[in-house]
């Protein structure tokens, strides 16, 4: 998977960057990656709250000193990129009104992940701008780099999907996969700021709890991406800020051996620079706050274990969105990232 | 499996207790409970460290005035019961020196739990007293209360044996359990206190981890006591001080539909005192210190779902061996754990 | 201060109890203790909000059965007692139509915490019932337990003055305080339920901030009952769900020795059941969950150090409400709360 | 305090770095900030420990590739500077040997720290190498900035000193402070790895606690460096891994308005890279991971307040180290940094 594109902008220029949505905690943190980035600048931060306010006021760990403003049409003038962090829904005619303008695009919500327009309105519901659907390009650099490079408009994948298919793509690769029991862990900022009683610190503290036992929406946008045909995904909330596990169980078609599963993952990602290998099961700390991806697998009790673990809000969403971001523009990829 | 037990014990009599490895965080909570039992009272408690220092300064949290010091055969004189917490191995010697004196005992350990010795000694090794182990009953009153009653030494369960067979007992009764993956979160006082790094508040907090991803010895204790063939157990553990949630993914050997499913948990535990079924998957803040174990289940995705949430100090642990005791002292079974 | 009260309330009779304001944490706490406790019966529990909804579904951990229903006149029939867990401003028209009924009360807000209407209005504004405040007694049993013995109006105390007063009183009572720097730590639930954003998870999880750092409502009352004419006094919020630590500085009137402060508190609080004076500062889960303070004092640097521990939901607030009912009913102080 | 340096190293070059002591959180954090520097080049790591381990194994978060070794006499050959993380007592050897071959050396010790051999043995008993404290410089940048960029030997300050001495130095300065009281709050990474039981989580969650509440050893470091006659200093123990938070309460010298407690602060640190003045408390969060400090200063109760808030191992020690480092070298302050 790791043929590596090779970086073609022009050393010096600095792409302009409009981040919309960056009073939540995705939003945010890509507007921060922007600001810290060699080769971005990040033109202006917009939302639907907090206008008024500086980024760095809103969150004082974050240095962008821009004031969050109302996204307006004028706004998409001399701007080159767009980085959407709306809810689904809202998100769509956001992008389409920068592709109409002719901006790239990287949008964090599910409103272009699905390959066909059934599967997201039977999890999402209606779709405003299904036309851009065709375009969009799914946001895993690991599995379509290539494809990310000639882009226009990437979706970035879900948090529990990138964790997962990570995990499992090598082995839906292999054509190994029977079936597959995801027990999915994540740590709060995965619910979005503001939360209510459901993320305060009193529920959350000393708690783990399964959530949405049955029909979780980062569930069809697994199947459809690796192909599967039975997917048991079961998502828990611990007590956590940022930092996301899944544990897959899964059922193989065939007999396999540990070395035959190493060869198996090494081939897949020995060369990828934010997928680092494990002979011990990772853990969300050692992710924390980097685009890396830590991976475990283990043949045991007649299954295949593997763990994979990402931080939710970097390599889960923001960091990721840069990650695509570099590909889209021709930078190393792992510019602003390291 | 609920037929209560009806108290018998004279009004008023206490019995004498010892507790053996009160140092510990479960000898310890055990003494605690014993401490503010009724019908209990604390003779002494020992420990083959922090001889001399009183438990409640050890442990500011208990009450517990007494000196720990080290085991004398003269502190078995005048003691009806011993409650024993020392890790396996080093259990049995003591359980034995204590039925030789015809205490009641509940060991805590594991030393005591297989009913067929080449099953313990290969997950723990060579067994020092493998005579008692005919004698000794499994201590899950749910499951068994009528031997624990008539019992003179039970052994207390592992604490995710406790909270995995009261998920899954039902269904296995049922006949309905073809093949369970079970993804077990526990809390880090599973650990046991002293732990050092793999414990430190700086290795924990934030993070999540698999640990022991195969071969874990309470794999084998859950096998036996449900007579599953097939069993994938994996434990991770979480940031949190007591608390334990075990996920079970269960393929049923038939269809199953959620009312029948409903009915099989209510015929088991709707009488039961210290088990509840929820209608949303249980945290374990929802069994913080307390001796309940909650149970959610669910059909779903062609599989059965049983979370399963207890505390492992308490139900796992400590509670439990009170309940035990209860039962084989004839009191009722819920003195001293409401 | 320890001059006990003997028990008078004929054995077996059950005071019924009235918990309004039973769906935030003081008052469902509040409601649980009433209903584990061997001497008071539950007659209903009522809330502005979630009516309808059982007590233990909405705190899974609590087992009090009960519906939750709006207060109406017909609900204060066949009722001794009502234990009011209003905010303040709130709490007086109920503890008012209350009175007027002839129930006892115990009222957990500020409401009738201050000995004079100017204290309370300029730290809280307009009051309804100002008629009351002259019968009410501030409901610090250490301190006033005769008073309490015979109040039908106890004001329960906030908990930083819980905590702050019994470090304090000793001292002040010897004459010994020229001027006191408190540094107080409170657990987030002392925020209360349902705050949003400020007590979120990810807003709290690994940081701890001073807030209003001038102006908290605590600092009048404890300076009012301790009689103190100077006194800084800043609240911090520490990533614990419950707990409460006052690190108190107090630059003595004149020189003191350990002895001469060891004696002093000694001679305050050792036959108090609920305090204790320990050797080493205590933390604040040694007093999780109980209605305990805990209090070290050091001579060190000029000044004396007081650290003084309570949990905030129990000694800080629903114990410390039982504790005073007990006093109020004529039962063992302790009773229910061991 | 902010006369700029300016940078003077020639473009390109890259100084050799060997960290010893890289296996504690504080030297393992200095290797990473060397890796990533774009003007370091990490040498070596050596240990007294873990030898043999690649660091990023030590460390799966981080991303040195490195083996740790033991230091030999020859791995200083070719290496321009050390960065000695070892404890005190440990540390003036390693740097002795270091300083006569000629390296640079920051010490993350508190060998060097004091200006006065006496101080230092009265806190830390005798000195091996009393010789080299004189060439010493204490490496607060935003303080002596222009010293360290000419020393040889830099004594980076503790954690505690930097957060209080630039939370109260405008005052010092200003000669305003009669007296102050500081409580400050620390996360557990400042306790060091492997430290038992007194750092476990299940010792430390939900737990705050004061400790060595009298003759902490950076309580005479802080007198020193800021010249004050009287001062408290209280530690406590918060549940956070990285963070630190000291509240300082003044007893200032004359009255002083908020509107000149602002303009001293402002004339203090405008300029400053790593210092930020808010007008809220700070939160240990803000600060998490970064070379920040925030600092908060209020005219409250006829004191003022500072509220100074660092990470630890960051600010507190590792890159801080850094931040000397650049300057020692004649590169851009905040190189690595940002």
């Amino acid at each position: 998977m790791a043929d590596q594109i090779q970086p073609m902008a022009p050393e010096g220029a600095k792409a302009r960057v409009l981040v919309a949505g960056a009073t939540g905690y995705a939003g945010a943190l890509a507007a921060e990656l922007v600001w810290r980035h060699p080769r971005l600048e990040l033109a202006a931060v917009t939302g639907r709250s907090e206008t008024g306010r500086k980024l760095h006021e809103l969150y004082p760990r974050y240095s962008v000193p821009l004031e969050i403003k109302e996204l307006e049409e004028s706004d998409l003038d001399d701007v080159e990129v767009g980085i959407v962090a709306y809810p689904h829904g809202a998100a769509a005619p956001v992008v389409a009104q920068m592709r109409g303008r002719g901006l790239l695009v990287v949008d964090l919500s599910a409103d272009f992940r699905f390959d066909h327009l059934p599967s997201y309105e039977k999890a999402y519901g209606p779709h405003s701008d299904p036309d851009l659907l065709d375009g969009a390009v799914y946001g895993l650099p690991e599995l379509n780099r290539r494809e990310i490079a000639g882009a226009e408009l990437v979706a970035n994948p879900g948090c529990y999907p990138t964790a997962s298919i990570l995990g499992l793509a090598p082995l839906a690769e292999a054509e190994l996969i029977d079936d597959v029991v995801i027990d999915a862990k994540s740590g709060v900022s995965g619910a979005g700021r503001g939360g209510g009683e459901g993320t305060a610190f009193v529920t959350i503290t000393e708690n783990v709890n399964a959530y949405k036992p049955s029909g979780h929406r980062h569930r069809p946008e697994i199947m459809e991406k690796l192909e599967l045909d039975r997917l048991t995904f079961v998502p828990h909330l611990v007590p956590v800020d940022q930092g996301e596990l899944v544990s897959c169980y899964v059922t193989p078609r065939r007999e396999i051996t540990q070395d035959e599963l190493d060869r198996i993952f090494a081939d897949a990602y020995d060369d990828e620079p934010f997928v680092r290998l494990r002979d011990m099961p990772p853990g969300m700390r050692d992710v924390r706050e980097s685009n890396q991806c830590h991976i475990f697998a283990l043949v045991a009790d007649d299954r295949i274990l593997v763990e994979s673990a990402i931080d939710n809000l970097w390599k889960g969403a923001s960091s990721q969105a840069i990650q695509n971001l570099n590909l889209m523009l021709g930078l190393d990829e792992a510019e602003g990232l390291r």
